[in-house]
């Protein structure tokens, strides 16, 4: 198609703008993030949203589901660019790039927007630092049918291309907000809710639990779990068998293993 | 001590021989592997490996641990340097260092000395890519009381710095084996076990479904799964619950799910 842009040199603006997207401060003063696969892109546009921006490598295989991606961008106005593959992976910051990239507007991430009718299970990240952790939080988020990702405190960024890609598509179908605790807890008590935690401070063991919907389903961050007080404001503590010399599971585990007993149990 | 080695240049051989551990090509060729910070060598000695060298950072707080580990390896006949902390920082590739830093032999991981009746369930991963998933599956076999990890075909390298950071020491407790699938299934068969994943195919609820000891749990590749042929040569196929737009979970969390259920069902 004639609207195609072709960019053929590394040092191209739009090359350095878009790489700049893997950087934290540049995707919050632009609001934009970027994507990467035609799997994903087309989890996205599933979900109604197209990309401000698609960039597509020249040795792309042609796909059906492309084209019509394509067709979606040029209808929505947006910028559709070719270059070469060694440019998309210094862009995405992947050896191996994906064919396909896009660039989208960030999401509204306000805690006042969030319904929490929505779901039975919402899943609370506080303080979660690394942005694996996060992504896979909300791939597992969809998988068990939550609403979305709550992140308390300071949390890694949820639009990184890390997070965004170990997500799996998840960051377009699941609701993310952000919030301090001191926003989060009058929010969470201002309607119905109950604060689900791993804990070892008078807890019950987490299988049969009486959970109840919705199910906030809250970890710490990977190194010094929750503060105490956080979970104290736990309406349930629950425990998970550990065996052996750990003490803790990985904040992703932890939010799984839980998440799908509580979706068991609700 | 006055056993203490010093070390002030980038350049220095030593070095560059520890940095080089990073590298899954000189390991190999080496034979040991390198971990990371206190806790994990404590844990690594309480299990009975000690590190053949031990580096600390000039800059550590002094701690009995450590000095009982200091004494450990001086009277094992190990080498002890002490260096500044963006040396330690070059060798273990991390931005902010742990204080000490440990070299391991590498553990011999042939399935032949794998002791299956030492515990019920043992996890299983089958060209599993990332080294975080496997040392996150390491980890997670730690918590269920598993007996190890056995790793089928191509998968990344349980010594490499990553995995065994994500191991957070549980890459000394858990058993370690390597082998082709063609290797796997003929001693699998060999003996008493239960070979289980999550599929599609011809499958029956994870909850509640007739788990028997030994047990053994295998996730397959993080974009591709497993081999059909290695599902249909399980003994029992499980489907967890997916509510969303995703049909699959990460490697290291369905581990997790299944693992924990296992453990409860058994």
């Amino acid at each position: 198609m004639e609207m195609r842009r072709q960019i053929t040199g590394f040092s191209n603006p739009t090359v350095k703008a878009l790489r700049q997207l893997r950087d934290k401060k540049h995707r919050k003063r632009e609001g934009k993030f970027l994507a990467e696969g035609l799997r994903l892109l087309t989890d996205a546009r599933e979900c109604g949203h197209i990309p401000e921006v698609l960039v597509l490598a020249t040795t792309r295989d042609p796909h059906p589901l492309l084209a019509e991606l394509e067709a979606e961008v040029a209808a929505a106005g947006g910028e559709i660019i070719e270059t070469a593959p060694d440019i998309l992976s210094k862009i995405t910051g992947k050896d191996n790039p994906q064919a396909v990239a896009g660039v989208f507007a960030e999401f509204d991430t306000s805690l006042a927007s969030l319904d929490r009718s929505a779901a039975d299970i919402w899943l609370v990240g506080q303080a979660v630092r690394d942005p694996g952790n996060l992504g896979t939080m909300l791939r597992t988020g969809d998988a068990i049918g939550a609403g979305g990702l709550i992140l308390i405190d300071d949390c890694a960024d949820p639009f990184s291309v890390e997070a965004v890609r170990a997500s799996m598509g998840a960051v377009f179908t699941q609701t993310i907000a952000q919030a301090s605790w001191d926003e989060f807890h009058p929010w969470l008590r201002s309607g119905a809710g109950q604060l689900v935690a791993a804990s070892l401070r008078d807890a019950q063991p987490y299988r049969s639990a009486p959970y109840t919907a919705p199910c906030f389903v809250m970890v710490g961050n990977e190194s010094r779990g929750l503060p105490e007080d956080y979970e104290l404001a736990c309406d349930l503590r629950v425990t998970m068998p550990m065996k052996g010399r750990a003490d803790s599971l990985n904040a992703a585990v932890a939010a799984a293993v839980l998440g799908y007993e509580v979706l068991a149990g609700l």
